[in-house]
This record gives C-alpha cells, structure tokens and sequence, in this order.
C-alpha cells in the first residue's frame, strides 16, 4: 500500500533553547492523520540558514509534503523565507493581494501606521503559490518538486490552525491520494501498563498483522489504541471495530471510556446525559480541576463554579470547615474534604460536588503529612465518598495527579448512581 | 570556539499522532543550556526500527551527545531497548542491581506482586553503562562510540527529569569541555514585534557578532533575548550585561520585568516584595488565572483563593453582582467586574483583586456582545481599574490571553501604588 508520508519542520532557536512548548506538531499531525496522512518525522532547528537548509534536504528525503512553521515574522532573526527563495531558485517579488491584506489589517483591525517592515510581509519568492491568510500578515507559501510540496507556515499557533484548516488540508486530496488511517482508542485506569499488557497479551499476539496496538501511559492512566490503514474504508472499519469490541471486553474492569477523549470530557459527557450539574470545591488544585472543565465549550450548562479555598479562613468562612476541625485534624484530611464537598453542593446548589486538599510540595509537609498526601471528596446531596492518595512526584504532576484521580471519583459516582 | 552539541531524539508513535505533546525536549534543552551544551535538533520518530536507527546515524552526524527519550517501558511496542543492543552490537544481559531496584519497588512501594515483563526492564545491553532510575523501574543506559556519547532514558517526565538531573548532567562536564551559554531575558507589554524591531533596530544592528538578539511573541507579550557564549564567563557576563542594560533603556516604556519569567512569576515577586496578597473572581476564565498562580510553589504566602463564579447566581449570591446589574448591563459588563473585584477583595480579606468576564467563544455570542469581548478589572481598597478587550482567537487562546491581560493589569497597579 502506498502511504502519504510528512514531515513537520519547526524553525526558531526558541525551541531549542527550551523557551517554548511546541503544541503546533501535535495539531497538525492530528489533522493529517484524519486525512490520511502520516506523519514520519518532526525535526526542529534552529534560525540557522545550514540547518534549516539541511533539513530541507533530509526530510524531503523521505516524506512527500514537508511543512514548515515559524521563521517568517517581520524581523532579522527570522530567515525562512529568503532562505526557502534560494532554495527553490526564485526571486522576492511583492505579492499585491497580500499587501492589500496587510495593509487592510493596519488600517482597519490594528488601527496602526503600518511601517517598511510589516510592507515586507507581503514579499514572497516568485516560484512559490501564495496560500491566503485571513488571520495574520504573514501568508503561506507553497512549493512544488519532484513530486513533493513544501509548504511554509508562520509559527503563530493561531495562524498556523487557520492556514492549515483553510488551505493547507483541502488542498492536500488534491495532489495525493492518501489511503484511510482508521485509529480506535479507549482509556483505562486503575491498571498499570505492565499488567495491562499481560491482561491482554493473547489478544495482542492474535491481531491482524495490519493493525497496530500501542499502551500511552498517561498521568496513572493508560490509554489503548488500536491503528489500521488502507484504501478499502468499509473493510478497515469493520475490521478494526471487531478486534475494538473484543478489547473493551477485555478491558472491561478497567474501562473509563471507549473514545479518545480526556476524562473532563467524559465526566462532561455523562453530566450532560443526565441533566446535572457539578461544582468543585479546590484547595491544593488551587482552581485546575475548574480550568480542566471550563477549557470545554459549553461547560456553562454543567458547570456552576468553583471555591478556591487556599487559606484556611475561606474554607472556614465559605465551606463551613470549623476552626476546631482545622485545629484537629488539619486542612487536609477526610473530615475537612468531606465538608467542602458536601458544602460546595449547597453554596452552589448543585447536584454534583467535587473537593481536595492535600500538599502538592516541595514545601509545606509536616512529620504525619508529607509531600503529596492528598484527600479527595465526591459528594451529591445523599452522600459523600472519600479517598486518600499517597503522590509521589513534584508539584505539577501532584496538581495534575490530583485533579485527575477527583475527576474518575467523580465519574464513579455518576455511574453509579445511574 | 569549541561548541558541544546535543540532539534529542524522542520515540513514540504517539508523539507522530498528535496525541501528546512533547514536553520533555524543552525542558532538557534548558538544562543542557545552563550548563553550555547547545541543542542543535530535536526529532521524533515513531516505534518503528529503520527510522530510530537512521536517527541514530543521522543526529550522531551532527552532535557530540545524543539524548534519546521514550520506547523504553515494558510493552511490545516498546523497542528502543533491543535496537540499541543491536546498533551498538551488544547482547541483553541482566544487571543485577536494576533486578534488585526493580524488585524493591514491587516489593515496598507498589506492594503488588512482580510478573516477568516487569523483570525484563532490569535486561540491559552488556555495551551500555547502567545509570540507575531511583523514581521507576526502566535505568538510564550510556553508550560510547567515535568520542560521541548516547544515552536512552524513559520518556516518563518525572523520571526523566530525575535522571537528567541526578546521572547526565553531573556526568556530561567529565566528558566535554563546554562553553558557557549565557542568556539575558526581558519581558515587554503593549508593543508589537515589528514596532518593537523598528525602536531597537539600531541597536541591534550595533550588537557585537557574538551577541545574537531574538524576538519571542507569546500571547500579546514579546520576549527578547540576547545570547553569548564562549569560555571566558567573566568577559561573556561584562559584555551581555553590558547590552541588556543598554536594551532595558530602549525599551524602557514597554518593560515589564527584565528576567526570563512568567508574567504570574513577576506579579508573585510584586506581591512578597510589598507583602500584599491576592485573590480572583473568575468567570470566564473559569479558575485558570488561580490556576497559574497555585502552580508554583509558595503562593499560599500571597494567594488567597478564588471564587469561580460560573453560575450568574454564584456572581449575585457571593459577589454581590445585583440581579439587576446582571439583567441591565449583563454579566459581561464594566458595572459587573468592577463589583466582582471590589467584594472579591472583601470577601477574601486581601490587598488586592482581580475580576474577568467575558465571552470565550464558540457559543454565547449576542448581537452586542460578540466572541472575544472581555472585561477586566483589577482593585485595591481604595480605587477599581477596569479595561475593555476583544480578543479575535479560539476559546483556549481567549482564555490565556485574558489571563495575561489581567495579571498585567494587576501588575501596573501594584507598581503604580508603590
């Protein structure tokens, strides 16, 4: 079968200094996969003519489109687009419709003198195809040889998305015919990637050499995917959905959802099912459990708010934590947990509550608490259900542990009580 | 100069799909920077054996010290162990003391019963150097060929980081000679990256040839930095310190901290400098502002709490947004933020308030009220400072870029009462 291979080349020294995450390969990868596309290799270098040069050469090589983001701002450390001009042997020529846009954009979005500098924005090597961008100054820039397309992004996440949901991934059917990549994934806990492999080692081995299992371990979670590609789309389907059946069989006593999704979203999902509605009560997560539920469009039919309670006196004051409860057995602990999950309900008159405390480090562990000791509370109006975790890593994985074991106590509950 | 250089190569399907985002590579590329290795290359090839070995030649090409993350757990799909066996044309052996770790493990902290798969990540090639794992069950292995040295660890961050931290990079300096990297960093509001480019084009343009400058736009702020590298650190440090003040000054207007920190990070220093705290009254941001300053460590000195406030009623019930207001003005209102952020600061007991609301998108649009319309207000006990934005992005980018927003408006009101 004939695979449509890519390679993602991100440019600029800040991702090679650490300075930035780069959240833009994971994006388009998702986006070429959906068409057919796979992604090979993603390389990033630094705002060096050689190695951007090299890597033109390396990865052109052995993938069929090469994509490009970053390095095309307006100022002198950004050298993609002279570059990508000797590269393909053109020269700059001003592209009027893009000077018409950037000039748009000043006069009438910025509402700004536009200078030299963002005119220049509209310069493109004459041997390339001006791919439009609605959403910034910065055009794409399309190049074709030997069968092979490149294809130049600004780094601007935003950006980026609109040129590649716009032009890029139309355009793309249109010079390859790539084959179907069907994935199923579904996420467990409560199972460690080892015994999980051993669980369903019998199924693995009897798989169809065209599918492709892969465990992704993922804050005590591990999701299971299963991949398969080709160009009979009905077939794949239904063979993939046949060996999927059979694994969430397998996996049942472990299974939190059989869809690629995060567990807000499926807590979101059930919430939405049954017509309820949750409020959290947060004090070590100091608010991301909120964030988590919130960063989802339309959690305002669910979601009603949250108490951030990290000094004691709003625990107190807004949760009914009494102060003797504080003095005795302290802020984390199941007696104070269990009051704010149970209170959080009635402040927000919800039917769903969620509450933690616990000590996420590196500082603020006593001789009977230590780093990553962490109570968690679910509670709706008749009950409220409580557990205590022992975390063992630093304070961004504790935060991230933490709101992750409250979201499947809180998918529990809902489950359970339907 | 004598430069050592690294590349990263990172394993995994996962990381071709989309389905995580890489946050290994930054962060080992800032430590290898500290202590003056620069990273030329970061690739990420999927679990397949041609590819990771034509990685392996292909970055051993260019770097003195390739790093190599993931593919090392216990599954099938996990195969770097095996290759790198075979590229270095060694043989699996048991090492003892990782038999004896890994036992431990089970034994006393996980407290369930070992199965073979899991003894099998104590089998190690007989050419690599063990480096212990002291936080998992998968040791770090070293390699040595041609003066270069190659080193596989598991892509797990927390056990990456503490092999990073505790076995490379004390061992890379006996090693390598390297020089030192020095980095000066500022951070700048309100100032776009062409107009910035245009102040300090002189400048820059005067900058010595071993000084390089680089521009950094991150969410409406742009970072700049100058970078220098050599072996005589005194003269490195004379000379950069020297520029970054002169850079300081030509940006003065437009200066908000000149340290390579968050925005969160320079409001938190504001607040322990002047002994003040804080607290916020969410609403579309839903908790993330309270979530960027809980993540680090010690906020509770300064950070109080929030109240997400989701729900209008929440916004009546505990913020003493009147229903009125709500059916005049509407939630997204100056009238709203500017009582949100005054009773937040009553209700909270603190110094100072931060209040947002606002529609994220990509539903809760209305005819006056459009996607991206957002207010902001920030208080102390006397005064409320509120500020009208309309942002153009998606949800995710709409709720950091209010989060910014505020934090900076925060920020001006502390400088300005002190």
């Amino acid at each position: 079968m004939e695979k449509i291979f890519a390679s993602i080349i991100t440019i600029g020294d800040e991702l090679l200094i650490g300075q930035v995450v780069d959240t833009n390969s994971p994006w388009m990868a998702q986006e070429l996969n959906k068409i057919g596309v796979a992604v090979k290799h993603r390389v990033a270098v630094g705002d060096a003519w050689d190695d951007i040069w090299y890597a033109l050469d390396e990865e052109s090589k052995h993938a069929d489109i090469i994509l490009i983001t970053g390095g095309l701002g307006p100022t002198a450390d950004d050298i993609t687009k002279p570059l990508l001009c000797e590269y393909f042997g053109g020269k700059m020529v001003v592209d009027e419709p893009t000077l018409a846009h950037v000039t748009h954009i000043f006069a009438n979005i910025l509402k700004r003198p536009m200078i030299e500098r963002n005119a220049k924005q509209a310069e493109v090597p004459d041997v390339c195809t001006v791919l439009k961008n609605e959403v910034g100054t910065a055009p794409g820039m399309l190049f074709e040889r030997d069968g092979k397309i490149f294809i130049a992004m600004p780094g601007v996440p935003h950006e980026m998305k609109w040129l590649m949901s716009n032009q890029i991934l139309p355009l793309i059917p249109t010079k390859f015919k790539a084959p179907i990549i069907e994935h199923r994934t579904l996420l467990t806990a409560g199972i460690g990637e080892s015994f999980l492999a051993e669980l369903i080692q019998d199924f693995e081995a009897a798989l169809p050499a065209n599918i492709k299992l892969a465990y992704l371990p993922h804050y005590g979670m591990v999701r299971l995917r299963l991949t398969s590609s080709g160009f009979d789309k009905d077939a794949i389907i239904q063979q993939l959905d046949y060996q999927f059946t059979e694994l969430k069989q397998q996996v049942s006593a472990y299974l939190v959802i059989d869809e690629d999704i995060t567990l807000q979203a499926a807590v979101a999902q059930l919430l939405k099912k049954y017509g309820k509605t949750l409020a959290t009560a947060e004090s070590c997560t100091g608010g991301y459990i909120a964030h988590l539920i919130t960063a989802m469009p339309g959690s305002s039919a669910y979601f009603t708010g949250s108490v951030v309670c990290y000094d004691n006196r709003i625990k107190t004051e807004l949760l009914g934590v009494s102060n003797e409860v504080l003095h005795t057995v302290g802020a984390v602990s199941e007696q104070t947990v269990t009051l704010m999950a149970s209170n959080i309900v009635k402040l927000m008159n919800t039917d769903y509550g969620i509450a933690v405390s616990g000590i996420m480090g590196p500082s603020g562990a006593t001789d009977e608490k230590p780093v990553g000791l962490v109570w968690i509370a679910v509670a709706d109006s008749q009950r409220v259900i409580t557990k205590q975790f022992n975390l063992r890593f630093d304070r961004e994985r504790n935060i991230q542990m933490t709101a992750i074991n409250a979201l499947n106590m809180m998918r529990m509950l809902i489950v359970d009580n339907h």
